[in-house]
């Protein structure tokens, strides 16, 4: 069938739902809530951008695919979107923030589109902007943004992907003839899985050791080697005709699991000299004497700050991938609303499919945890906003220590999202595809492609694992400069405390002294389960408890074994990490939740919470038995109350996911033609 | 890299193990406790077929690779590969249950073409031979095995994929003409996701209403409408140049979430018209006089008897996926045994992944766990043989109730192993694939093909959550059989004794008073974590409360209230039947253990097998808490013990995949030539 493309009025009119639902109002405010910040920008696309500028279709060749995005990326461009979040001063439009959300909205369309577009403005343009100084900015921005020069972010390597500080690409500076000569000394050496590389790039971002002969005063410790560790330079890798450069040699990814049309290749280098202008020297550099200069003294805290700079990637990949799981759930949820199989004993109809239990629990818990996450995703875009005005605002062009500080602390946060984001996404979209069937698993109907396609984004970006300990690097940092004055004694008694508190709980608890306990707290088990402080004390406390143990554990950890005491600590210091994640996404639904205006969509989004509080914990049930926070009674309350939450949201299910505002012509799929799914329907 | 065809010695000698390894005949006889009955024949296969006989490129177009697939299905059916299972007296060879075992082998290659063999030999092939009579047989099996004549099963409607008794196309006996004609009504009525149909099925295995008007005696009830229920009915949907046979119309349904290389289609009928003779007969049939007849009185037990035959279909299907399964076991565990990422302080060379506990963690509960199934898919082989074999021998042909009952119970099993073992396969692969990072992205090292195709695995042969569902209804009709004769009072305080008992044992336990009840139940905190029969009793007792307490709530159903009762237990229900096949899941395990003579391959089994048990026990660790099967302290060292497990056998885990046995030439992937992928290697 054909919807009219951009119609994103909500089409909950049920006939199979069991009650009435809420009204046309109701989903605009859900939407006005989900949107958040970037509302004005979420409303332009879905009006202006037709289904065909941003949809792909499935089960196309490679080459095929490839073309198609290639015209797609270039057409986004001629509309305004290259230049989203780029600096004004050269061209750009709105804010930071703003290319992040724009990234979410292009994600309900075809995600090979949206990896491309983000290869090109977001990696390759934005490490361009973010990375070189005014030479280069105003030298490429504009045919950056317009997509006449297309590039590369080529930072992995086959060697090297998550330890990205040890690349083994050279970049060594020749000071004879004012040339950096760029060098991949061995095959490991090779830029791999880089997008735009195969087919349409023209010139990379390039990430290598930055090695200058010593001349000058060079910052401490760097002397003796020259070696000043990773920077970034613009290397042309094609001719104008598009034969690579002389010394550069291109391979092709080929096949891969997913995101046919993006064209990853490989890039290695045999002493390619660019001219030494062609660093990116926004935080080292090469001045005219042929020195080093860094404002930076420290080469790691100089290549993280790099790093950092680029966080917007991991901000994006996440958001992308939380709009994916709303599209799989529209879709899902809708087909469920819809598809009749089995009547009940003397039934002559057969029952909705999304009338069962097991179906509910499959789609609905998923669904308020999307809308749990896109709260998160908001605050998260909105925090990178501030800390990039805060930075423009700095006096003198440069922001103090707190400012530092706020930013290892963003990108701490960005880390985690990414991880929990694009791993709930995978989750729900493969349980969105199970509860389609066969229909979920025929291309056209979208599933199966998304699936496909978010698959690399749990691993590229930062691998999810390497992330989240970079999570739990980050709460052990910020917790020993906190408790860093405290000495191991009184650390012990403090954790020790918390210890002996839960045990002496958990054993009255246990003892069925349960209503002492309870008189005593009634944070516990008389408190009702959709009391938002009972549900916010147990994320607080399993995160600080999870936190404090895990320092106490590291604590141990000598020269000598160093490794075998993190190592053995690592499954607690990664549930530390998740910990910590859940509660930022929690508060972050509390904030969204508050800010809305009393009424029916918010008593809705209420329930919404519940089932994401709820699900949560029931998820974790053993680790909160196991720590004296959930009694067996109430523990098994949790999980009736989800099932009874299941039944409540049930005939709001459909309403609820076009909260989300997908437009219809973006939900390239089948599904939403019901009709041929119905036993019965004359030919 | 090429490697020797069919070189399945075992590659373990690793420079990177923190211990010496087994030697080669430990490998040998683990390989042989994981082959089982048919070892000789998984031998033979292991032996005999080339990589190119067996496997394919990913990231060909579907035509390349549908023909592919189809020159493939015809080389092995001239290899005998097509004949395996079927009967002798017809040109069959081996026994049915070898055919699982050859399915099962042949899983380790491109799983388009193992769906293709699958639906020619086991679906196509199977019905015919086993719903229909001596005439069918002898017509038609010699060209099916040969491959000469290709078919499909054709089941599956657009609007009954799970509830196939009710599908729409109907079969009417025409006695004028002595004819069948095969009539799709409606559009929902189109045969869909039928393999063979876009492209090779000559014939078809049509499942359809049978109404035959009323002629004679008609077995009681069904008299009136003439409706007969749905049977099986052979039928030509083209002709020998290919072209559809009048009234047949044929669709393609095109691109698909995986298995590229199967023509999946659509076949609908307008008044197709076939001789009497085409109805598959076995189970009810038209005689000469036009009138209905059949020895099964039941037009559902008739029905349900003649699907019963046609379980091997989910045999094959689990097991299948458990191979993929290994195969992503053996890929991933070599790459993060090769694989360096990340220097510890102080060290020069980086660590290798598969030392991270991290790693371990996502990688060897998984391992156990398929070590595990797959001898539980033995054991199942072996019982759909020994069934197989008692219907041969009964007298007069014909299995009695006893049989019957058997027959049934199989059934249930093999519906609860298709599930588990296709769902633990999606979690495998997709974990190996993220394991291996961008290299488990690259289509060509196998994985993200393997994993999009058995996507479908989960939902085709049965819906997985319907296929659990089936096991637990066989389990709770079980139980009514056995407690039928108990009132309703005995069976509450049955059931409460046991909770008291629960309760008791929970309260003292959590009170402190440990060592009180540990005195009195050895089986609990002072026995240790690796006794075997705590293992089990955790096993069982969780199956049997589950079960006992299922039934409870479903006797409160009464006529108006069924469903809702039902659909309210409907998450305790599927719980039932997860510990159930869990539990047989352990024993199959255990006798597989058991049968292994003593010595250090048999040690290190016993280990596999803890960490397959401890790991299914923390998995569900919420529950055995809150039925107080665990204390807190328990629980906690059943995780200790899994990680101190995990180190234990990482050393071992390159071993334990070559147990498997998958011939070097079928690993197609380049993750197995791990030179380029070390940092520092000599371009």
């Amino acid at each position: 069938m054909s919807t009219t493309t951009n119609d994103t009025t909500p089409r909950h009119e049920n006939p199979n739902a069991a009650e009435p639902l809420g009204a046309q109002a109701d989903v605009d405010v859900l939407r006005a809530a989900l949107d958040g910040p970037w509302r004005d920008l979420r409303e332009r696309v879905r009006r202006e951008l037709p289904a065909d500028a941003i949809t792909g279709t499935p089960g196309e060749s490679i080459d095929v695919q490839r073309e198609r995005v290639t015209r797609q990326v270039l057409a986004l461009a001629d509309m305004g979107y290259g230049s989203i979040g780029f600096p004004t001063e050269h061209g750009g439009t709105l804010d930071y923030g703003a290319s992040c959300v724009a990234f979410e909205m292009q994600a309900f369309g075809d995600l090979s589109l949206l990896i491309k577009l983000g290869v090109q403005f977001g990696l390759f343009g934005g490490a361009l902007a973010r990375l070189g100084t005014e030479r280069h900015l105003s030298a490429y921005l504009p045919d950056i943004m317009s997509g006449r020069l297309m590039g590369c972010f080529a930072m992995t390597e086959i060697g090297h992907g998550s330890n990205v500080a040890e690349v083994e690409t050279t970049a060594t500076y020749d000071v004879e003839t004012d040339e950096i000569v760029i060098h991949s000394p061995t095959v490991s050496a090779t830029k791999t899985y880089i997008g735009n590389a195969a087919k349409d790039g023209k010139a990379a971002v390039v990430f290598a050791q930055l090695v200058v002969p010593q001349v000058g005063d060079v910052p401490d410790g760097e002397e003796e080697s020259g070696e000043h560790g990773v920077h970034a330079l613009f290397v042309r890798i094609r001719d104008d005709e598009g034969n690579p450069m002389p010394g550069v040699t291109i391979g092709d990814n080929g096949a891969k699991g997913g995101l046919p049309g993006v064209d990853n290749g490989t890039i290695a280098f045999d002493h390619v000299r660019v001219p030494r202008e062609n660093l990116l020297d926004k935080f080292g550099g090469i001045d005219e004497t042929g020195a080093y200069v860094s404002e930076i003294d420290n080469v790691n805290r100089r290549f993280f700050t790099m790093l950092g700079t680029l966080v917007r990637g991991r901000v994006c990949v996440g958001g992308g991938s939380g709009s994916a799981a709303q599209k799989a759930l529209a879709i899902a949820i809708r087909y469920g609303d819809q598809r009749r199989q089995f009547a009940a004993p003397g039934e002559e109809q057969e029952i909705v499919v999304l009338d069962y239990l097991a179906h509910q629990r499959k789609l609905l818990p998923r669904l308020a945890k999307s809308y749990a996450l896109r709260f998160a995703q908001n605050a998260m875009t909105s925090r990178l906003q501030e800390l990039e005005d805060a930075a423009k605002s700095a006096e003198g062009g440069t922001p103090g220590p707190d400012h530092e500080d706020a930013q290892r602390e963003l990108e701490s946060w960005v880390a985690g999202m990414k991880a929990q984001t694009t791993w709930h996404a995978l989750d729900t979209i493969q349980a969105c595809r199970e509860a389609c069937g066969g229909a979920g698993y025929m291309a056209v109907n979208g599933l199966t492609q998304m699936r496909a396609d978010v698959d690399v984004f749990a691993t590229f970006e930062g691998d999810n694992t390497v992330l989240m300990q970079l999570v739990a690097k980050g709460l052990l940092t910020e917790y020993r400069d906190s408790w860093g004055d405290l000495d191991i004694a009184g650390m012990i008694a403090r954790v020790a405390s918390q210890t002996v508190e839960g045990l002496v709980e958990n054993t009255l608890k246990r003892a069925g002294l349960q209503k002492l306990i309870d008189g005593a707290t009634p944070r516990n088990d008389e408190t009702a389960l959709d009391s938002r402080g009972w549900q916010e004390s147990m994320f607080s406390e399993r995160a600080s408890h999870l936190l404090e143990t895990a320092a106490m554990r590291l604590r141990k950890a000598g020269k000598d074994n160093g490794f075998e005491v993190f190592n053995n600590a690592q499954d607690h210091i990664l549930a530390a990490a998740k910990a910590d994640i859940d509660l930022r996404v929690f508060e972050a639904f509390q904030d969204g939740l508050e800010a809305m205006e009393d009424g029916p969509a918010r008593d809705l989004m209420a329930k919404v919470f519940d089932l994401y509080a709820l699900s949560s914990i029931e998820e974790d049930k053993g680790w909160f038995l196991e720590h004296g926070r959930l009694s067996v009674a109430r523990s098994k309350a949790v999980t009736t109350r989800i099932n009874s939450l299941c039944g409540e949201l049930r005939p709001r299910a459909v309403m609820l996911t076009e909260a989300f505002g997908i437009p219809e012509g973006w939900l390239e799929n089948d599904l939403i033609d019901l009709g041929q799914d119905r036993a019965g329907v004359t030919r």
